[in-house]
Protein backbone atom coordinates (compact mmCIF):
# COMPACT_ATOMS: atom_id res chain seq x y z
CA UNK A 1 0.00 0.00 0.00
CA UNK A 2 1.10 3.85 -0.65
CA UNK A 3 -0.66 5.19 2.14
CA UNK A 4 1.97 6.03 4.49
CA UNK A 5 1.39 5.28 8.21
CA UNK A 6 -0.40 7.57 10.41
CA UNK A 7 2.76 9.00 12.35
CA UNK A 8 4.72 9.07 8.97
CA UNK A 9 1.57 11.44 7.68
CA UNK A 10 1.67 13.77 10.86
CA UNK A 11 5.11 13.96 10.05
CA UNK A 12 4.26 15.16 6.62
CA UNK A 13 2.27 17.12 7.32
CA UNK A 14 3.64 19.05 10.10
CA UNK A 15 6.78 19.55 7.95
CA UNK A 16 4.01 21.00 5.13
CA UNK A 17 2.56 23.70 7.90
CA UNK A 18 5.88 24.24 9.02
CA UNK A 19 6.96 25.41 5.88
CA UNK A 20 3.67 26.55 4.88
CA UNK A 21 3.87 29.05 8.48
CA UNK A 22 7.48 30.10 7.92
CA UNK A 23 6.85 31.05 3.83
CA UNK A 24 3.44 33.05 4.88
CA UNK A 25 3.89 36.67 3.94
CA UNK A 26 1.80 38.37 6.61
CA UNK A 27 1.27 42.16 6.22
CA UNK A 28 2.08 44.19 9.15
CA UNK A 29 -1.21 46.28 8.49
CA UNK A 30 -4.11 45.97 5.81
CA UNK A 31 -2.48 46.39 2.35
CA UNK A 32 -5.95 47.90 1.19
CA UNK A 33 -5.41 51.06 3.29
CA UNK A 34 -2.80 51.94 0.77
CA UNK A 35 -4.68 51.70 -1.78
CA UNK A 36 -7.35 54.13 -0.71
CA UNK A 37 -4.61 56.93 -0.55
CA UNK A 38 -3.32 59.10 -3.75
CA UNK A 39 -0.13 57.59 -3.84
CA UNK A 40 2.14 58.78 -6.52
CA UNK A 41 3.20 55.27 -7.85
CA UNK A 42 6.79 54.65 -9.65
CA UNK A 43 7.89 52.34 -12.26
CA UNK A 44 9.39 49.55 -11.34
CA UNK A 45 8.85 49.94 -7.44
CA UNK A 46 6.25 48.45 -5.08
CA UNK A 47 5.00 50.23 -2.03
CA UNK A 48 3.54 48.24 0.39
CA UNK A 49 2.99 47.55 4.41
CA UNK A 50 6.40 46.18 5.40
CA UNK A 51 5.93 42.27 5.70
CA UNK A 52 6.99 38.95 7.63
CA UNK A 53 9.30 38.06 4.55
CA UNK A 54 11.37 41.45 4.90
CA UNK A 55 13.99 40.47 6.81
CA UNK A 56 15.46 38.33 3.48
CA UNK A 57 14.76 41.04 1.55
CA UNK A 58 17.13 43.48 3.24
CA UNK A 59 14.68 45.63 6.12
CA UNK A 60 17.34 45.88 8.59
CA UNK A 61 20.00 46.20 6.05
CA UNK A 62 18.55 49.18 5.01
CA UNK A 63 17.82 50.37 8.58
CA UNK A 64 20.90 50.00 9.58
CA UNK A 65 22.03 52.74 6.89
CA UNK A 66 19.62 55.11 9.18
CA UNK A 67 21.23 53.92 13.20
CA UNK A 68 22.83 51.18 14.55
CA UNK A 69 20.80 48.08 14.43
CA UNK A 70 22.86 45.37 15.86
CA UNK A 71 22.79 41.42 15.29
CA UNK A 72 18.76 40.76 15.01
CA UNK A 73 18.07 37.19 13.86
CA UNK A 74 15.15 36.70 11.67
CA UNK A 75 13.18 35.46 15.06
CA UNK A 76 14.15 38.44 17.38
CA UNK A 77 12.51 40.44 14.08
CA UNK A 78 9.40 37.82 13.42
CA UNK A 79 8.41 38.37 17.48
CA UNK A 80 8.99 42.23 17.22
CA UNK A 81 6.75 42.19 13.84
CA UNK A 82 3.88 39.99 15.45
CA UNK A 83 4.26 41.79 18.58
CA UNK A 84 3.54 45.42 16.67
CA UNK A 85 0.61 43.89 14.72
CA UNK A 86 -0.66 42.48 17.56
CA UNK A 87 -0.63 45.70 19.59
CA UNK A 88 -1.76 47.90 16.75
CA UNK A 89 -1.00 51.58 15.87
CA UNK A 90 2.55 50.40 13.84
CA UNK A 91 2.08 51.28 10.25
CA UNK A 92 5.82 50.67 8.64
CA UNK A 93 5.71 51.45 4.78
CA UNK A 94 8.42 49.80 2.65
CA UNK A 95 9.13 50.14 -1.27
CA UNK A 96 11.03 47.52 -3.03
CA UNK A 97 12.87 47.24 -6.27
CA UNK A 98 11.29 45.05 -8.40
CA UNK A 99 13.91 44.05 -9.82
CA UNK A 100 16.32 43.40 -7.11
CA UNK A 101 13.73 42.04 -4.54
CA UNK A 102 15.30 44.38 -1.68
CA UNK A 103 13.72 46.74 0.08
CA UNK A 104 14.73 50.11 -0.34
CA UNK A 105 13.47 52.91 1.42
CA UNK A 106 10.90 52.97 4.68
CA UNK A 107 9.31 54.68 7.13
CA UNK A 108 6.70 54.54 9.93
CA UNK A 109 3.43 55.92 11.12
CA UNK A 110 2.90 55.57 14.82
CA UNK A 111 -0.27 56.02 16.03
CA UNK A 112 -0.89 57.22 19.54
CA UNK A 113 -3.85 56.84 21.36
CA UNK A 114 -4.77 59.88 23.55
CA UNK A 115 -7.88 61.12 25.94
CA UNK A 116 -7.26 64.84 24.76
CA UNK A 117 -8.96 66.01 22.23
CA UNK A 118 -11.85 63.96 22.75
CA UNK A 119 -9.86 60.73 22.92
CA UNK A 120 -8.04 61.54 19.41
CA UNK A 121 -4.92 60.36 17.90
CA UNK A 122 -1.76 61.74 17.61
CA UNK A 123 0.79 60.52 14.71
CA UNK A 124 4.22 60.00 14.78
CA UNK A 125 6.84 59.67 11.98
CA UNK A 126 9.70 57.39 12.65
CA UNK A 127 12.43 55.54 11.06
CA UNK A 128 12.65 57.17 7.44
CA UNK A 129 15.76 55.86 5.37
CA UNK A 130 16.37 55.61 1.45
CA UNK A 131 19.04 53.54 0.56
CA UNK A 132 22.22 55.04 -0.17
CA UNK A 133 22.27 54.15 -3.74
CA UNK A 134 18.57 55.48 -4.39
CA UNK A 135 19.20 59.14 -3.30
CA UNK A 136 18.46 61.96 -5.36
CA UNK A 137 14.93 60.35 -6.77
CA UNK A 138 12.39 61.70 -4.27
CA UNK A 139 11.64 58.89 -2.58
CA UNK A 140 12.36 59.93 0.44
CA UNK A 141 9.45 62.72 0.25
CA UNK A 142 7.34 60.08 -1.48
CA UNK A 143 7.61 57.21 1.74
CA UNK A 144 6.94 60.74 4.31
CA UNK A 145 3.85 62.06 1.80
CA UNK A 146 2.23 58.29 2.06
CA UNK A 147 3.24 58.27 5.85
CA UNK A 148 1.43 61.86 6.42
CA UNK A 149 -1.56 60.41 4.09
CA UNK A 150 -1.66 57.72 6.73
CA UNK A 151 -2.02 60.00 9.88
CA UNK A 152 -4.62 61.78 7.80
CA UNK A 153 -6.34 58.52 6.89
CA UNK A 154 -6.53 57.41 10.70
CA UNK A 155 -8.06 60.98 11.75
CA UNK A 156 -5.21 61.83 13.68
CA UNK A 157 -5.38 65.40 14.69
CA UNK A 158 -1.70 66.14 14.05
CA UNK A 159 1.38 64.15 12.83
CA UNK A 160 4.75 65.10 14.29
CA UNK A 161 8.61 64.35 14.47
CA UNK A 162 11.68 64.86 15.99
CA UNK A 163 14.80 64.90 13.39
CA UNK A 164 18.48 66.36 12.91
CA UNK A 165 19.14 70.02 11.98
CA UNK A 166 20.14 69.27 8.92
CA UNK A 167 16.75 67.67 7.79
CA UNK A 168 14.49 70.55 8.85
CA UNK A 169 14.46 72.20 5.03
CA UNK A 170 13.72 68.70 4.10
CA UNK A 171 10.74 68.37 6.38
CA UNK A 172 9.98 71.56 5.91
CA UNK A 173 9.26 71.23 2.56
CA UNK A 174 6.78 68.27 2.41
CA UNK A 175 4.50 70.41 5.20
CA UNK A 176 6.09 70.13 8.60
CA UNK A 177 6.66 73.11 10.82
CA UNK A 178 8.68 74.42 13.69
CA UNK A 179 5.90 75.58 15.52
CA UNK A 180 6.98 79.07 17.23
CA UNK A 181 7.49 78.45 20.56
CA UNK A 182 6.68 75.11 20.48
CA UNK A 183 9.79 72.93 18.73
CA UNK A 184 11.77 71.77 21.40
CA UNK A 185 12.72 67.69 21.42
CA UNK A 186 14.55 66.81 24.63
CA UNK A 187 16.25 63.50 25.36
CA UNK A 188 17.15 61.42 28.42
CA UNK A 189 18.93 58.43 27.74
CA UNK A 190 19.84 55.58 29.43
CA UNK A 191 22.78 53.23 29.71
CA UNK A 192 23.28 50.90 26.70
CA UNK A 193 22.44 47.54 28.77
CA UNK A 194 19.39 49.04 28.15
CA UNK A 195 19.56 48.83 24.43
CA UNK A 196 18.55 44.97 24.15
CA UNK A 197 15.45 43.45 23.74
CA UNK A 198 13.31 42.98 26.51
CA UNK A 199 10.60 41.29 28.43
CA UNK A 200 9.04 43.41 31.27
CA UNK A 201 6.76 44.69 28.15
CA UNK B 1 -41.82 31.54 51.63
CA UNK B 2 -39.04 33.78 51.54
CA UNK B 3 -37.38 32.14 48.66
CA UNK B 4 -37.75 34.54 45.18
CA UNK B 5 -38.63 33.03 42.43
CA UNK B 6 -36.36 31.76 39.65
CA UNK B 7 -37.01 34.86 37.52
CA UNK B 8 -36.44 37.19 40.15
CA UNK B 9 -33.12 35.83 41.47
CA UNK B 10 -31.49 35.95 38.02
CA UNK B 11 -32.73 39.69 37.93
CA UNK B 12 -31.14 40.45 41.24
CA UNK B 13 -27.98 38.42 40.25
CA UNK B 14 -27.65 40.67 37.24
CA UNK B 15 -28.47 43.47 38.75
CA UNK B 16 -25.26 42.75 41.19
CA UNK B 17 -23.36 42.07 38.54
CA UNK B 18 -23.64 44.96 36.63
CA UNK B 19 -23.26 47.07 39.82
CA UNK B 20 -19.60 44.71 40.58
CA UNK B 21 -18.77 45.58 36.49
CA UNK B 22 -19.58 49.48 37.04
CA UNK B 23 -18.12 49.91 40.51
CA UNK B 24 -15.07 47.82 39.29
CA UNK B 25 -11.19 49.75 39.82
CA UNK B 26 -9.20 48.25 36.73
CA UNK B 27 -5.94 49.29 36.50
CA UNK B 28 -4.28 50.77 33.47
CA UNK B 29 -1.28 48.45 34.33
CA UNK B 30 -0.10 46.56 37.00
CA UNK B 31 0.52 48.64 40.31
CA UNK B 32 2.82 46.37 41.59
CA UNK B 33 5.67 47.63 38.97
CA UNK B 34 5.32 51.40 41.04
CA UNK B 35 5.94 49.45 44.41
CA UNK B 36 9.45 48.24 42.34
CA UNK B 37 10.43 51.93 42.12
CA UNK B 38 12.33 53.94 44.24
CA UNK B 39 9.54 56.40 44.56
CA UNK B 40 9.22 59.53 46.91
CA UNK B 41 6.12 59.19 48.45
CA UNK B 42 4.07 62.43 49.64
CA UNK B 43 2.19 62.42 52.98
CA UNK B 44 -1.73 62.24 52.23
CA UNK B 45 -0.66 62.08 48.25
CA UNK B 46 -1.33 58.11 46.60
CA UNK B 47 0.71 57.60 43.41
CA UNK B 48 -0.93 54.66 40.88
CA UNK B 49 -1.66 53.72 37.28
CA UNK B 50 -4.49 55.37 35.99
CA UNK B 51 -7.91 53.29 37.07
CA UNK B 52 -11.59 52.86 35.10
CA UNK B 53 -12.71 54.91 38.15
CA UNK B 54 -10.77 57.86 37.62
CA UNK B 55 -13.17 59.27 35.17
CA UNK B 56 -15.46 59.89 38.44
CA UNK B 57 -11.88 61.73 40.41
CA UNK B 58 -11.93 64.20 38.27
CA UNK B 59 -9.11 62.92 35.44
CA UNK B 60 -10.36 64.77 32.40
CA UNK B 61 -11.15 67.98 34.54
CA UNK B 62 -7.51 67.88 35.35
CA UNK B 63 -6.07 67.45 31.65
CA UNK B 64 -8.27 70.15 30.31
CA UNK B 65 -6.05 72.32 32.57
CA UNK B 66 -3.18 71.05 30.05
CA UNK B 67 -5.44 71.07 26.82
CA UNK B 68 -8.74 70.96 24.90
CA UNK B 69 -10.15 67.65 26.03
CA UNK B 70 -13.65 68.17 24.94
CA UNK B 71 -16.69 66.93 26.03
CA UNK B 72 -15.79 63.01 26.75
CA UNK B 73 -18.20 60.97 27.93
CA UNK B 74 -17.78 58.16 30.77
CA UNK B 75 -18.18 55.51 28.13
CA UNK B 76 -16.09 57.40 25.54
CA UNK B 77 -13.27 57.52 28.42
CA UNK B 78 -13.53 53.56 29.71
CA UNK B 79 -13.54 52.84 25.63
CA UNK B 80 -9.89 54.63 25.46
CA UNK B 81 -9.28 53.11 28.78
CA UNK B 82 -9.66 49.54 27.61
CA UNK B 83 -8.43 50.02 24.27
CA UNK B 84 -4.73 51.39 25.57
CA UNK B 85 -4.87 48.72 28.09
CA UNK B 86 -5.26 46.15 25.60
CA UNK B 87 -2.72 47.87 22.93
CA UNK B 88 0.06 47.78 25.92
CA UNK B 89 2.13 50.46 26.34
CA UNK B 90 0.15 53.25 28.01
CA UNK B 91 1.51 53.87 31.49
CA UNK B 92 -0.50 56.39 32.92
CA UNK B 93 0.82 57.46 36.34
CA UNK B 94 -1.53 59.55 38.59
CA UNK B 95 -1.54 61.31 41.87
CA UNK B 96 -4.33 61.55 43.90
CA UNK B 97 -5.19 63.92 47.02
CA UNK B 98 -6.80 61.05 49.73
CA UNK B 99 -8.65 64.00 51.20
CA UNK B 100 -10.74 65.07 48.73
CA UNK B 101 -10.40 61.69 46.18
CA UNK B 102 -9.47 64.04 43.11
CA UNK B 103 -6.84 62.83 40.64
CA UNK B 104 -4.44 66.50 41.45
CA UNK B 105 -1.52 65.51 39.30
CA UNK B 106 -0.68 63.09 36.23
CA UNK B 107 2.06 61.94 33.38
CA UNK B 108 2.05 59.48 31.08
CA UNK B 109 4.84 57.12 29.73
CA UNK B 110 4.08 55.74 26.26
CA UNK B 111 6.39 53.09 24.80
CA UNK B 112 7.59 52.65 21.35
CA UNK B 113 8.28 48.77 19.88
CA UNK B 114 11.41 49.58 17.61
CA UNK B 115 13.26 47.28 15.26
CA UNK B 116 16.35 49.48 15.69
CA UNK B 117 18.83 49.02 18.36
CA UNK B 118 18.63 45.36 18.86
CA UNK B 119 14.95 45.45 18.82
CA UNK B 120 14.48 48.07 21.39
CA UNK B 121 11.76 50.09 23.13
CA UNK B 122 11.56 53.72 23.17
CA UNK B 123 9.62 55.84 25.75
CA UNK B 124 7.72 59.39 25.47
CA UNK B 125 6.71 61.33 28.32
CA UNK B 126 3.65 62.44 27.50
CA UNK B 127 0.81 64.93 29.03
CA UNK B 128 2.27 65.97 32.21
CA UNK B 129 -0.53 68.25 34.12
CA UNK B 130 0.01 69.29 38.03
CA UNK B 131 -3.88 70.69 39.01
CA UNK B 132 -3.35 74.66 39.00
CA UNK B 133 -4.32 74.45 43.14
CA UNK B 134 -0.73 72.06 44.07
CA UNK B 135 1.29 73.79 42.13
CA UNK B 136 4.59 74.89 43.83
CA UNK B 137 4.84 71.59 45.68
CA UNK B 138 7.27 69.79 42.88
CA UNK B 139 4.91 67.65 42.16
CA UNK B 140 5.59 67.85 38.31
CA UNK B 141 9.37 66.62 38.92
CA UNK B 142 7.52 63.96 41.36
CA UNK B 143 5.30 62.32 38.16
CA UNK B 144 7.67 63.12 35.98
CA UNK B 145 10.62 61.20 37.77
CA UNK B 146 7.93 58.35 37.77
CA UNK B 147 7.81 57.96 34.01
CA UNK B 148 11.43 58.26 34.10
CA UNK B 149 12.14 55.91 36.19
CA UNK B 150 9.01 53.50 34.45
CA UNK B 151 11.16 53.93 31.29
CA UNK B 152 14.52 52.31 32.60
CA UNK B 153 12.45 50.17 34.34
CA UNK B 154 10.79 48.96 30.74
CA UNK B 155 14.68 48.81 29.52
CA UNK B 156 13.66 51.93 27.03
CA UNK B 157 16.94 53.02 25.04
CA UNK B 158 15.59 56.78 25.85
CA UNK B 159 12.77 58.85 26.92
CA UNK B 160 12.08 61.59 25.26
CA UNK B 161 9.69 64.95 25.16
CA UNK B 162 8.41 67.28 23.05
CA UNK B 163 7.64 70.81 25.26
CA UNK B 164 6.83 74.42 24.58
CA UNK B 165 10.04 76.98 25.32
CA UNK B 166 8.92 77.50 28.74
CA UNK B 167 9.17 74.52 29.91
CA UNK B 168 12.65 73.58 28.66
CA UNK B 169 14.49 74.45 31.98
CA UNK B 170 11.75 72.29 34.00
CA UNK B 171 12.64 69.44 32.12
CA UNK B 172 16.57 69.93 31.94
CA UNK B 173 16.56 70.40 35.83
CA UNK B 174 15.17 66.97 35.59
CA UNK B 175 17.74 65.83 33.49
CA UNK B 176 16.08 65.59 30.06
CA UNK B 177 18.74 67.38 27.44
CA UNK B 178 18.36 69.28 24.05
CA UNK B 179 21.27 67.66 22.42
CA UNK B 180 23.43 69.06 20.01
CA UNK B 181 22.31 69.59 16.49
CA UNK B 182 19.54 67.56 17.26
CA UNK B 183 16.88 68.99 19.51
CA UNK B 184 14.16 69.94 16.45
CA UNK B 185 10.19 69.00 16.80
CA UNK B 186 8.39 69.52 13.89
CA UNK B 187 4.29 69.03 13.14
CA UNK B 188 1.84 68.77 10.74
CA UNK B 189 -1.28 69.67 11.94
CA UNK B 190 -4.47 67.96 10.06
CA UNK B 191 -7.86 70.01 10.03
CA UNK B 192 -10.17 70.35 13.03
CA UNK B 193 -12.41 67.17 11.98
CA UNK B 194 -9.84 64.91 12.30
CA UNK B 195 -10.14 65.91 16.53
CA UNK B 196 -13.00 63.11 17.19
CA UNK B 197 -12.79 59.66 18.26
CA UNK B 198 -12.14 57.30 14.83
CA UNK B 199 -12.98 53.57 14.03
CA UNK B 200 -10.34 53.01 10.73
CA UNK B 201 -7.31 52.10 13.40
Amino acid sequence: MNVPAAEERVTKMSRTQEKSIEDDEINLFNPAILDRLPISHVSGLLIMPLRSTDYDKGFLVLLSQLTDVGNVTKEQFLNRFYSMKTAGGYYVVVIEDVNSGKVIACASLVVEQKFIHNCSLRGRLEDVVVNNNYRGQSLGKLVVTIVAQLARYFHCYKLSLDCVDRLVPFYENIGFKRETNNANYLNMRFHSENATEQSRL
